[in-house]
């Protein structure tokens, strides 16, 4: 304790908002909001699901189940996609990371947290555990969510711009309030779970590229549920962790807007602003797969008959997603010259079009080197302008205002069902799958999760 | 992925630290160290399973072993001072919390990080599970705790002045490099496992006088045992993950002196720097604290005799422990108040002279309130200066530069033991504790922990 204790942050006065956000997700209400909210959560876990079965399979997977399974652990939960039972904490471990392996998730585009993901994997293995009922896991999805996303409306850009991973350093937030919700804790029990995932913010973005960016969701779950489960036995934190000078917020943001998790608390639900990704990369550059695609139908375009394609970007989109030459299909996420490459060669740009094969591919690898993309200041961040020289000595040219996916484009239900397909398909069966969609859809109503279980996994 | 993008810190130059301490983890040979060196990893040891075992019937270890019981853990490792058996990452949580819980661990003075808790409670669990020798397991820690000093020292004290609780943000790297060696990862895995620890910094200040202070030291416990284990399976992170722009040292402090971590690495020790506490409290009031013993002793003085007890002191010792009037044990251990009342009237200051009893005494009160303490600029941060005013009209006077405890006048060995068994006698008996003072001066000889673990717990 012999330090040169020179504070950074020192609001001294901040509202007492882990006692506020643990007093809402205690005492708000079964279905408290709007029918359009209990919508758009039936949807995100249809889009989690299917993401999480889809990367069931894949090498990070495969790891985080050997590393757990090498703690004996109890078969308490299901792993999406998969046989395997985990115990309950990492059973959130594993989900959480499968379900962001493909990067394919749901975004919340006001602070690109991708809500579902540390929240749902949480709350569904605790739900199962404890044979909570549909209804119970979509409140404390919803409410979890609200949490996760508010805490990280307060604190972005400026936590982000840092370096945080903002799913994860927000997430277990998320996580604690859904399991709190379950677990049926009072208030003050509420506030302790919020506080003691308060000390676990998880995820740096120096790992966007390797597997530890996907173990921020699945650690954040983790991360949550854990907390949740002390605070339940009388495991005690500060009840200020979230907001005192030197709680989480002010010592990991300098920008702390107290009314962003305030504001509106009950009356308006982050969720509704959630959106899902039509392609399985980075959000920034949807609009350009999205106008090369559009071209591309548009006209019967094939790869031979292209010569050049020039994009006018927001600097964002070379900033994250510049590779050149990608030399794996986790590498390709990262180029927008691979991207729209794959958009032209196969009119979509799915999790099978980011495989290293396709990475490899000569004729992926001879149009992606024409395309051209140049940085304009003028260009919105979910915008892109968009050029093909073709070699008959056409010009094409689409301006996308908002890419499909956007709030303002969003994707329709049969949209999120064919997106669903592609990724559990090739898993567990389109008869399987259809069976998931149904299930996903009206999840609320079940009184349990076993048919889900029975469904989901082998 | 649409964040406006303002780095922070941008050191891209940085050296690549991350794999230098991988291979330093890796290669460094099996006690390639003085001979103190290896002591001070026994006299560690000793300490951090004193701390344990003192703790271990504590209401935080019972909540956090409850919520562990929630996930039917495999029965794979020892709760030190206790009958149940937890699986390893159970098991290094709890240990981690019961070690800290009296505030009553070792110190790195240069950090004030803990260094034992979260390496030693990561280290013991995984040694035990595969039976790993004597030797492994203090080369482990040794080498463990130098990887989490080493990054401390880069970074202290900016780190620790934004809000963060230092030895849980550098614990589990620590305890990542600890459980890689133990694994026998090779250096490229070793450095994924730095790198999935470096993305689960843990515990912020605000957090100090709850029961989640002591969860940052086992949470950082958890947190590196399972980054190894993940490595081990092929799990990946950033090779940079720790000094890259975006990485984890660059993000959470705006200090980041890279030859700290460097420098002499090899050849310097951080373990040979760490000191223990004589008294269960901050070691920021150690210096008043036996400035009164010491005075009571050559005077032999009781409460009765005294007026009036003047302090000068170090102003940390008021912003960290000015609490006039304690109402628990807790908080009595941030009171300068009470510590020099209970050096006084018991002549020691260990776990016993804070419980919520003596904190509540009417002697102990009237006395406090007789203390009174000015901040001196001029007092360093491990000196105070003591007057007594006597009833009889004597002033006694005494400048204590250091305390024991401090680097410059260390707790003898049998300091250490007498410490141990205040702690231990309480909960397994003295025979018990002799016999435990005994192994783990001589652990690096045994084959395995089974001799520890029959003596350690129930």
């Amino acid at each position: 304790m012999m330090a040169n204790d020179a504070p950074i942050a020192t609001d001294v006065d901040a509202p007492p908002i882990t006692r506020i956000l643990a007093d809402f997700v205690a005492a708000h209400p079964s279905r408290g909001w709007d029918a359009s909210v209990d919508r758009q959560a039936h949807r995100s876990v249809l889009n989690w699901v299917g993401c999480a079965i889809g990367a069931s399979r894949h090498p990070a997977v495969e790891a985080a189940l050997a590393a757990a399974t090498e703690l004996a652990p109890g078969a308490q939960a299901m792993i999406l996609g998969r046989s395997e039972r985990l115990d309950i904490a990492s059973a959130a471990l594993v989900n959480g990371i499968s379900s962001h392996t493909f990067d394919f998730d749901d975004t919340h585009l006001k602070t690109i947290i991708h809500p579902a993901g540390p929240v749902a994997s949480a709350a569904l293995a605790l739900a199962e555990h404890r044979r909570a009922s549909g209804r119970e896991l979509i409140d404390a999805i919803v409410l979890g969510i609200d949490v996760e996303c508010r805490i990280g409306n307060a604190i972005y850009p400026d936590h982000y711009d840092r370096g945080w991973h903002i799913t994860g350093s927000t997430g277990m937030l998320g996580a604690a309030a859904a399991c709190a919700r379950i677990l049926e804790l009072d208030a003050g029990r509420t506030a302790m779970a919020l506080g003691i995932a308060a000390s676990q913010p998880i995820g740096v973005r120096e790992q966007f590229g390797s597997m530890t960016k996907a173990f921020h969701i699945g650690g954040a779950a983790r991360a949550g549920l854990m907390s949740a489960l002390m605070a339940r036995h009388g495991y005690t934190a500060s009840r200020r962790a979230l907001e005192a000078p030197r709680g989480l917020m002010q010592t990991y943001s300098t920008k702390c807007d107290w009314r962003e998790v305030t504001d509106e608390l009950g009356l308006r639900f982050e969720i509704s602003f959630n959106t899902y990704k039509p392609f399985a990369c980075g959000i920034v550059i949807h609009p350009c797969i999205e106008g090369c695609r559009q071209l591309r139908d548009a006209h019967g375009l094939r790869a031979d008959d292209i010569e050049r394609i020039d994009l006018l970007v927001h600097p964002l989109v070379l900033e994250l997603t510049g590779k050149r030459a990608p030399k794996s299909g986790l590498e390709a996420k990262f180029s927008v010259y691979h991207a729209c490459a794959a958009a032209i060669l196969f009119g979509q740009a799915g999790e099978a079009e980011f495989s290293d094969a396709i990475a490899a591919r000569a004729d992926v690898i001879a149009l992606r080197d024409r395309v051209h993309a140049s940085v304009d200041a003028s260009i919105g961040e979910s915008a892109a302008d968009v050029t093909i020289h073709c070699r008959d000595g056409r010009d094409l040219h689409l301006e996308v205002a908002h890419a499909i996916g956007s709030l303002q484009r969003p994707m329709s239900d049969a949209d999120l069902s064919r997106k669903f397909h592609g990724l559990v398909d090739p898993v567990l069966g389109a008869a399987r799958a259809r069976r998931l969609v149904e299930l996903c859809g009206t999840l609320a109503d079940a009184d349990n999760v076993d048919a889900l279980k029975a469904a989901a996994t082998d």
